[in-house]
């Protein structure tokens, strides 16, 4: 490890420039939280508005049930992980969150299958045939038991990921997704990504978990890895069950803030496994290769969706830049450097936040632009929506200052260049 | 009619000018047309590709069932209509695609669910839960019916028809969509828009069908004008059931170009019905209303969504430019003007028809980029794609050159510029 650390003076200009991130990031991080705290509470029936426009204004009151489940999931983690935000009112309105999730989340309880979005009230509006909705909900029960320690919520959270296992891996027929003879025998990377970031949740401190899931986790992982293709030289969405590429634009399809997300899911895996070769891989293939292919050269920014063999995707947002691949490639790179030490993912780290926070922070009204178009520019002016809420942007930056804060204090005590520091945990 | 007829010069002026665009859109239909009988046929399986990049090769063989009917269709009524068009490859591509909706369109036969995508070989791949894979098949088979005279395809097209008009005015349980509590009342445009053209399309030249579908074409009117909202100022693409505008994204939802496409089928039926009320309603509220509001003044080209109050909308596509609104804007404008005279509407009609023409149109390789920016510049470089294929760029051509020949027709033989001349049809 020592061997990467900087010396003498350029150690100290690391130091402060990592000083300086870890202070804007942490304040950033704040004022975020305020927006959410202030503009998305629903006093009345519990959950969130996440339909909010730039200055906060709720344009519509649907409530999506992946963005309850994150933003309950969300609140409960800062006030267990974060001092500051150990708040009762980030408490209430994640357990008044919780219930609106427990009371109105699933079409037809006690069926587990959860809608994809409700009225105001709870009444489901519309269900999708896949298992997102129930992963949110489950990551949200879980953090609930952590903050509050009561078992309902855990054994909500159990029951649910075993109800999505038996989904993915043994049945899918309860998620009413007809299989027509011209269905491609297709995998996408979602599934496995969001499996083990459950298995990440449930086995945190928690020795029963971690022992009940660790196949299951393994299982992902493969799964995820299967995706890399081209020998090596792609990382593609979508692949056949038995890890080939599939023919035509779903087998070239790209996402390369998907894949790097996929990448700290992996590298974060890799570490507690204690994998020195996986993660390697996982930062050369998931991490370094989606973003040199994913980077706009002429404007900067990560392209949303990409075609493999450079043809155009048939997406019609595929050059906008949103917000989420660049959340997720701050995580990523800055565990990646954390865990190698290697100065090019730190100088990408840097390159991708001050895009990100140039380019879609918000410094008049708070939280951050969702979409930009392909120059960089804002295109749309909400700051939430039906795919936005309070997650990407909060985990960031929280993962962020906790990363920077290892690394600073892995730098601090040195006096002697030469004599390095224990590993920060880059998977905290 | 006659007032608004020019005098003298003007009149050789305006004659010279819809003379240019004549010869324009004519050629530009030859080339547009050459496009799709180049690279488009499938000799092997029948039906069309219709993923096509810039210079035509096929970058996906996936079959959309939409566009087989589209395709058809375009190939028949070319044949029909246009003397220089009447070629036997036109005619047998027609019946070999024909042939393939035939045989693979549906997914259970002798059930009439059509699927929306298919694999080449006509494996079903994915169904929508809608009517429109079925409406288009209806088109084509009505029109192959009108080439061929074979009686089976007009069979085909009445069973079809019947069978959607169940399922929208009787019983939608054959679509397949679950009905949820939360579930607004909430009634498309599309809907109605699909049946009135259906309703033309069949009623053509053919009195029992006339007779059979002309409360049918009342109905549909009907139903669209309930689009119209807020004392008049606004065309909003979901009301409910019993017409009123609906809370939220959903209620507030434009979509310019699908207004004037409206305007311009209702405009046909007015016409048809000989309604002047309703023709002068229709031109204000589904030609000059969507166009002012949907076209943008900063960088010139319809908005693709809209949302009624100025808010930002939540599709990323909103601000693209899109090619079929354009044309159905040229083919709406063209056909206001042809019926009022006021050339205020032909102004317009120039307008678009420059825009479109400088922005979608590609010299180099034919046909038209289909999705600009919201600058204007070519976003994907796809002359087709899942939803862009030989329909909405030929079928304005063709009405355009038959509509632009019918006002020449009506201005030649005019010498005294106040003595008129009978109207031209511009629905035909």
């Amino acid at each position: 490890i020592s061997v990467w650390l900087p010396g003498g003076e350029e150690m100290e200009k690391e130091r402060e420039t990592l000083q300086t991130w870890k202070e804007r990031v942490g304040q950033e991080l704040d004022r975020v939280v305020a927006f959410w705290m202030a503009h998305s509470h629903d006093q009345e029936y519990g959950g969130f508005f996440t339909c909010l426009g730039r200055d906060g204004h709720v344009y519509d009151d649907l409530k999506y049930v992946w963005l309850q489940g994150r933003q309950v999931w969300m609140y409960c983690h800062l006030y267990r992980k974060f001092e500051r935000f150990r708040r009762p009112e980030l408490l209430d309105s994640a357990k008044a969150g919780g219930e609106f999730l427990l009371r109105y989340a699933r079409v037809a309880p006690p069926g587990k299958k959860c809608a994809f979005v409700l009225t105001r009230d709870g009444r489901p509006i519309k269900v999708q045939r896949t298992i997102f909705s129930e992963c949110f909900y489950t990551m949200a029960m879980n953090e609930l038991w952590r903050v509050t320690g009561e078992a309902h919520y855990q054994r909500e959270a159990v029951e649910m990921l075993d109800q999505i296992v038996h989904w993915v891996r043994k049945d899918p027929s309860g998620l009413g997704r007809p299989r027509l003879p011209g269905t491609p025998d297709s995998e996408s990377m979602a599934v496995p990504m969001m499996l083990l970031n459950l298995v990440e949740q449930l086995r945190e401190a928690d020795d029963e978990m971690a022992g009940k899931y660790a196949e299951l986790g393994d299982w992902c992982a493969h799964k995820i890895l299967q995706h890399v293709q081209r020998d090596g030289q792609a990382v593609l969405e979508n692949v056949s069950g038995d890890g080939k590429e599939l023919s035509g634009c779903l087998g070239r399809h790209q996402n390369p803030g998907h894949a790097l997300e996929a990448g700290w899911f992996l590298l974060r895996h890799a570490i507690r496994k204690g994998d020195p070769e996986l993660r390697v891989h996982v930062i050369d293939k998931f991490l370094l290769l989606p973003f040199r292919s994913g980077w706009d050269p002429d404007h900067g920014g990560l392209f949303y969706f990409q075609d493999a063999d450079g043809l155009c995707p048939t997406q019609l947002e595929w050059a906008m830049k949103l917000w989420w691949p660049h959340s997720e490639a701050m995580i990523a790179l800055l565990m990646g450097y954390s865990d190698n030490g290697d100065p090019a993912l730190l100088h990408l780290f840097y390159q991708v936040a001050e895009y990100t926070f140039r380019q879609f922070r918000d410094p008049e009204y708070g939280e951050w632009f969702g979409y930009l178009n392909r120059e960089g520019m804002v295109a749309l002016t909400i700051k939430g929506g039906p795919f936005k809420g309070c997650f990407h942007v909060p985990r960031c930056l929280a993962m962020c200052e906790e990363m920077l804060g290892a690394l600073l204090s892995r730098l601090a005590p040195v006096r002697d260049p030469g004599a390095g520091s224990p590993s920060a945990d880059p998977a905290r």
